[in-house]
């Protein structure tokens, strides 16, 4: 299990993935607006663990503001929620998270605003255990998929640095390899931020299943040469047809997999679908900053003065999907009906495309 | 016309490519050695541009031996031959580049040192003037396939950078461009040497041509979303049946391309077609070092101590290529009997797999 976040004490303590695999560096603060830079820098990433962020962040708000009368304590608690809702557009956990958050403000009728400060501590440690039990039951059910001595190929990081601590299509490896599978896992580096080769990498290192790193321009020429038994990858947003968001890079995966006839799973808590989407082109992508792509680690890697575009998803189309991995069990086509629904996001807490 | 290479006052003058876009520097040499190293390193790179300095590698090596007894000066002439088909195994210019100079030498009668040194100094001029030549007409037959406002994909450098000082991929761009066609072209930023970023954005910015850079994940997301109405590139070596090895990362552009219906192009000139290889599971692909991918500028990007794979070609089936630009013109399929073939490798000149 990785330290991912955890609430300790009235504060949150968090590993800033920006500094890894160099620095082993945890960060404590009381402030939701910390949780949100942190968010917005990627030190907090990964869609589930987002979400657990987001929720202790309204906690911290809740505990600052524990002094006040209750109408100005909860007015406090409802800046730090929109305050978190704008730092990223796309993985959907946020906006589940918030809003679960919302309404156990508004729910209340509370007598102090140390109450309310204590049922939020409360519902962002509840969210954060019960994403720990998604990402083990959605080990358990992935693991199944996963034949003795497997080639897999993943992407990005879905590990428990992107999650509460154990991970979506990670979770499904680390279940395996504790099975003795004997595994081997391909990951591309992920770029511009390089999730794949800081913190994947870093990740089944620790965990000692065997990692062999290459760019992402890589998979083809692995597909064809070296061959996969499987992909699994996580997922920030999925729509109601199947259509999935997940890191750049994800999409050409996806299609090659299905050219190789490779099966290509995707591993998410119920959280990550987002049943008011039809698809994919609903979906909002997030778009960073072009300086991310022209260099590395502060080092320019191409000449100034020049257009750039990075958006930091792609939508991998339902019929590239072979099956959806969640903590329910394995769902397999026609996805329409079968994937889960349990939230619809109010109107005040959707993500602005 | 890029200052690529030139063969000046028995000496080679090249542009360091590992330096650039940062610094424009030019280094001057008489040794052979040099210029393998050069090749080996990178600083030289881009299938026909290989082949113009081991070309005059060669020459290098007739000229420090012109003093030396004709034996002697052929047999120095052969062992710089043999370093310099040491240096990379894939792009096969370079093999029928020496096997030129290799007839030369043989076939002289040669009375003095210095009348060999003369004859392959002019074969080397030869091959790099007939290199912008070929250039020239692959941009006059590639420029018709390009539309009016063409939105346009390429990878890495086949560029000016990558020939004699014209380019194959990007001649037909910078033909098309001359003729105000209007051009947005995108390209990967090509890990992990970067050539996308550092030689292919230059150039284009320097040309003029309005240039896009993303990283070589964003491709699938450019075709989903923007749409292109082309992909160009160039090539290494293509098989008799047209399957074509080229920097990585080529072949998920084209599954890409036939996936949204768009053309994929490949120009190269006659000396990149190996007509003795039948097709692309043939093609000898360099594996370079690790550190490669696990960092960048001397900045690590990973955990030590895991596996990188680093293969810097893949290949991309004939049936995914819709023409061919040669300098003697458009290819469309079927390919087998239509492809260059002026060029058979004898045996000593065969690049090792």
């Amino acid at each position: 299990l990785i330290q991912t976040i955890a609430w300790h004490d009235g504060r949150v303590r968090y590993i800033d993935q920006t500094r890894l695999p160099g620095a082993e560096t945890y960060v404590e603060t009381a402030s939701w607006e910390e949780i949100a830079h942190a968010i917005r820098t990627l030190a907090v990433r990964g869609a589930p663990a987002i979400g657990v962020a987001a929720a202790m962040g309204v906690a911290l708000a809740g505990r600052a503001a524990r002094a006040l009368p209750v109408r100005e304590a909860l007015s406090a608690v409802a800046v730090a929620n929109a305050g978190l809702a704008s730092t990223r557009p796309t993985a959907v956990n946020l906006f589940w998270a918030l809003d679960r958050m919302r309404r156990v403000a508004e729910d209340g009728g509370w007598t102090s605003g140390e109450a309310l400060a204590e049922a939020l501590a409360q519902e962002a440690v509840a969210i954060h255990t019960e994403d720990l039990e998604q990402s083990r039951r959605i080990g358990e059910h992935g693991a199944v998929l996963i034949p003795e001595a497997a080639r897999v190929l993943t992407h990005c990081n879905a590990g428990g640095l992107a999650t509460g601590g154990l991970g979506t299509a990670l979770a499904v490896l680390y279940a395996a390899h504790e099975q003795q599978k004997r595994l081997s896992v391909f990951v591309g580096e992920t770029r511009p931020l390089l999730q794949g080769a800081r913190l994947t990498a870093w990740e089944l290192k620790k965990a000692g299943v065997p990692v062999t790193l290459m760019t992402d321009s890589m998979a083809g020429a692995a597909f064809a040469r070296l061959g996969f038994d499987l992909v699994v990858v996580g997922a920030d947003r999925i729509g109601r047809n199947g259509d999935t968001a997940n890191k750049i890079g994800t999409y050409p995966l996806a299609l090659l997999a299905r050219e190789h006839g490779v099966p290509f799973y995707v591993a998410a808590p119920s959280t990550t679908f987002d049943p008011d989407l039809a698809g994919g082109q609903e979906i909002p992508i997030e778009e960073r900053a072009g300086e991310e792509v022209m260099g590395l680690a502060g080092v320019p890697t191409a000449p100034p003065g020049i257009q750039v575009w990075n958006p930091a998803f792609d939508v991998t189309p339902h019929a590239l999907v072979t099956a959806f991995i969640t903590e329910g069990g394995v769902i397999r086509p026609p996805f329409p009906g079968r994937l889960p629904s349990k939230w619809t996001a109010p109107a005040a807490v959707r993500s602005q495309p």
